[in-house]
C-alpha cells in the first residue's frame, strides 16, 4: 500500500531507493491491532526530525495499518517513509512530497527458542554517525552484509560490534546481558538503533527494581557473563543459549522479565 | 529504463529501496556516448564483487545506455544496480535477481566556474566501514543531509570530514590539494567514494611528473594550502576559489592538469 492506494510500484526515481533517504518501522500486529504502536509512532516522528522530513499523521497510518492487516491474527507490518522524488542530486527538493509505504508480511516462521537463541560474531563491523545513531533510517546495508555472512539455520542472530571492537546490537535485534543482578545494554549514542521493544524492556526492568545501565563490552567478555538476551519487537525477548563456544541456560532475570514483557504487551495489546 | 523496458516504475519490495542494497555510477553522456564508460563499469564490477552481488553485463549496460541516451549531445546516465527483491529481512535470498535501473537526467546547469568554486565545510560527518570504502552503494544518507546545509546558490560544494575531523571528501565529489609543486588527496581506504574521475586525474598527474601523495589533512590546514581543486565524473576538475574565509587564484598545477585532462577526455570521447 502506497500512500493509501493498493500498489505494489514505487516511482524508481524515490529518494529511498536512490540514497536510502528515509525510515521505516516493522510493527508487530497481533489481533489485528499495531503493537507498541505509539511508541513505533514516537520513534518515527523522532527520525522525521533528524531528517527533516514532514511528519506524517499517525491517525493516517494507523488507519492504513487497519486497512492492510485488520483482519490478521498475527502479521508484520513494515512502514517506508521517504522523502518521494525529486531534487538534483543529493540536495532534498524544496518542496517534499514524502511517500508512505506499508508492507503487510506473514509472521515469520521463528524456530522454538525455548532453549535459547544460538549467537555469532559477525564479521562485519557496525559504523555509524552520530548524528543519525538511534533513527532508524534506511541505509541498513551493514546489516545485510553481516547477515550475509553465514547461512546455518541453527544460527539465529549475529553480534555486530563497532570499529573499536565494542559489542552494539544484533543485526536484527538489541542486546541485553545480565551480571549478577544487574542488566547491561550497550550505549547507542553512537551508532545503533533504539530498538522500541529494547525502550520496553528498560521501563519494565526500572519498574521490577532490575538495575539497568549503559556499558561497553567487548565479545570475549560479553562470552563470560551470567545470562544475555536479545530484543525486538517481533521476537519480544529472546534468551540467548550459545555465544562464542558457551551454553547458557535460560537464566532469572531473563526469565522474569520475560514473562513480565509478555503479560504487559497482552495487555497493551 | 529498468531491465531494459521503458518503464518509471519499480517493485516497492527491492531490496534497494528497503537497505541501499546495491549500487550505482553516474556517468557522463558526451555526443552520445558514455565517457570514461570502462573506468565506471570497472568500479561497478568491483562493488558487485564487495556486495556479493552477481554482476552485470557491461556489453548489455552499454547497449542499454546508448538506447537510452545515444541521441543526447550532452546528459547524465544514472545506472543502479539492485539486489532486487526477495530474503526475509536483511538476509539476501538464495537466488538474486538483480534489477539494472538507467535514468537519463539533462546535463546540470553548472555555474560558471573559471574564478573558482566556492566551498564549505559540512557539519555532517562522513563515517564509514572499511569493508565498503570506496564502493559507490546505495546508503548515501550522509550526502543527502550533508548537501541540505546550505541553500545559497553561491555555495557550490562541502567539505566533508571523517569523525577525527580529517578532510575526506565533498558531498559529490573529491578533492584534491596542492603544497608546493606536489598533489595531494585524501585516503580513502576507510570511507568515501573512488571516483572515476579521482583516478583519472592521479594517473594523469603521474604522467606529467606530478607527485601525488595520499593525505591527510585538517579544514584549519586546507585552508592555507596553495591550490585545491574538486573532481567528479560529469565536472571533471573544478577548482577552488573560496574555502573557509580565504580566497584562492586558479594556481598553475591546477589549471595545467584541467587543460590536460580536458584534452585526454576529449580524445577518450
Amino acid at each position: 500500500m502506497i500512500n493509501g492506494e493498493m500498489t505494489e510500484q514505487l516511482a524508481a526515481t524515490d529518494r529511498g531507493l536512490h540514497y536510502g533517504d528515509g525510515l521505516f518501522e516493522t510493527v508487530a500486529i497481533i489481533n489485528g491491532r499495531p503493537r507498541l504502536w505509539s511508541h513505533h509512532m514516537e520513534r518515527l516522528q523522532h527520525g522525521c526530525a533528524v531528517l527533516q522530513l514532514p511528519p506524517p499523521d499517525p491517525q493516517q497510518l494507523h488507519a492504513e495499518a487497519l486497512t492492510l492487516c485488520g483482519d490478521a491474527e498475527r502479521a508484520v507490518l513494515k512502514l517506508l517513509l521517504t522523502r518521494g522524488s525529486g531534487g538534483r542530486g543529493y540536495r532534498p527538493p524544496p518542496t517534499v512530497t514524502p511517500q508512505r509505504l506499508l508492507f503487510r508480511y506473514p509472521w515469520p516462521d521463528y524456530p522454538d527458542l525455548s532453549q535459547g537463541a544460538c549467537l555469532r560474531l559477525c564479521q562485519m563491523p557496525l559504523t555509524g554517525n552520530p548524528r543519525l545513531a538511534g533513527v532508524k533510517h534506511l541505509n541498513r546495508l551493514e546489516q545485510v552484509m553481516a547477515r550475509a555472512e553465514w547461512e546455518d539455520p541453527a544460527i539465529h542472530e549475529g553480534v555486530m560490534c563497532d570499529l573499536e571492537g565494542w559489542v552494539r546490537e544484533g543485526t536484527m535485534s538489541n542486546l541485553f546481558w545480565v551480571e549478577g543482578e544487574r542488566l547491561y545494554t550497550p550505549d547507542l549514542s553512537r551508532c545503533g538503533v533504539h530498538g522500541v521493544m529494547r525502550g520496553q524492556v528498560m521501563a519494565l526492568a526500572k519498574e521490577m527494581g532490575i538495575g539497568v545501565a549503559s556499558g561497553e563490552i567487548t565479545p570475549q567478555a560479553l562470552a563470560q557473563v551470567d545470562e544475555i538476551f536479545l530484543t525486538n519487537s517481533l521476537i519480544g525477548i529472546w534468551p540467548v543459549g550459545h555465544f562464542a563456544g558457551r551454553d547458557f541456560s535460560p537464566g532469572e532475570v531473563t526469565r522474569n522479565l520475560r514473562s513480565m514483557l509478555q503479560m504487559r504487551l497482552e495487555v497493551a495489546g
